[in-house]
């Protein structure tokens, strides 16, 4: 399995290099992305992918100004939908019936489910998009890995900074995580000399 | 890279022919979910494998009856950490100076910072476990499809039943979501024969 050499390669690199990754890797693993699973199917998320030096170096201090967010190549953002719509579910069902070539009729059944699902509170909806978007995220930490390119996961920042810099909010939308992609510095990086700290198989399954 | 093929070829089995996964399959399975990145390292969360047919059984109903439960091979259930304890934040530094050969004395800062984790309320720290319980979960997903073993993600169960039959409580865990492993019904999957799913690379990013 190519990903269990990946995840043994990869850790969350503390100091990266500056280095471009070239864009057919980024594609693939904006690809990655794409096909990840989600609940439903419904993909309640949105990946900013940001390359412009300035939108990055405005984040910095918004992400405790770990320099990652400087030196990647690539940074993405995982933003999770704030609420679930009417307008969400009509166009998933359209995507359906045109993807599987069958009528929207066909498809009520499917849609009074979800329907109801963006009939639930606002926060439970949310809450369930945020974790939908943590598929995608570590999708995307497993695609990046297998092309061997460095990514450092982050959770550390100022959510509603990063939304207001980013316009987030009129689009329905709210920031989760961040994903640096770029290559590490493995001279300057303390993390880089340790072996990997995980626990053990007996500590971590329960076998029935 | 692997993995987009993996993805290609994966999807949420909804009939499963009941065929055994080889241990070998399920081991290195196991092991990307042993390797899955965590925020902090921390691994909040426990995964049950559950082979008993009788436990199946018991679960099918919990489950909306949903027949992948007892037609797959293994079960997975995913559960997270209800708290984050003062013992999970010691276990885990000794666990980090013993991989690292340095003295539990040396890492005190990272210790208080745990420790400040372990005192945000508890609910906070269960939806973040929870988010964590994803990432192991999504490379599962991956993990499986690397090994051609079907998965079907499952959100849709009485949690609250799942915990009290499985004695998670008593653990400090409670159940995310259930994943089983087996090998697709392809002739009798109404899903099987649809081609995949998914929003347009336009509707899912914005490059900036």
């Amino acid at each position: 399995m190519e990903l269990l050499n990946a995840l043994e390669w990869r850790y969350a690199s503390k100091k990266m290099n500056g280095k471009q990754v070239p864009e057919e890797k980024v594609e693939r693993i904006l690809e990655a992305i794409r096909l990840a699973p989600s609940s439903m199917g419904l993909q309640p998320y949105t990946v900013l992918v940001i390359k412009d030096p300035k939108i990055k170096n405005q984040i910095l201090p918004i992400a405790n100004n770990q320099q990652q967010i400087v030196d990647s190549s690539h940074l993405l953002v995982f933003a999770a939908w704030d609420k679930i719509t009417v307008e969400h579910v009509n166009d998933y069902v359209d995507l359906t019936a045109s993807t599987r070539s069958i009528t929207i009729e066909s498809l009520e059944q499917f849609k009074n489910i979800l329907l109801n699902i963006s009939k639930r509170p606002q926060q439970e909806n949310y809450e369930w998009a945020a974790r939908q978007t943590y598929i995608a995220f570590a999708t995307a930490i497993a695609a990046a890995a297998e092309e061997r390119v460095d990514a450092t996961p982050m959770e550390g920042f100022n959510n509603a900074a990063l939304d207001e810099l980013l316009g987030l909010k009129a689009k329905g939308l709210k920031s989760i995580t961040l994903l640096p992609l770029g290559y590490r510095d493995s001279e300057n990086d303390w993390l880089a000399k340790f072996p990997k700290l995980r626990r053990q198989k007996e500590d971590l399954f329960i076998i029935k």
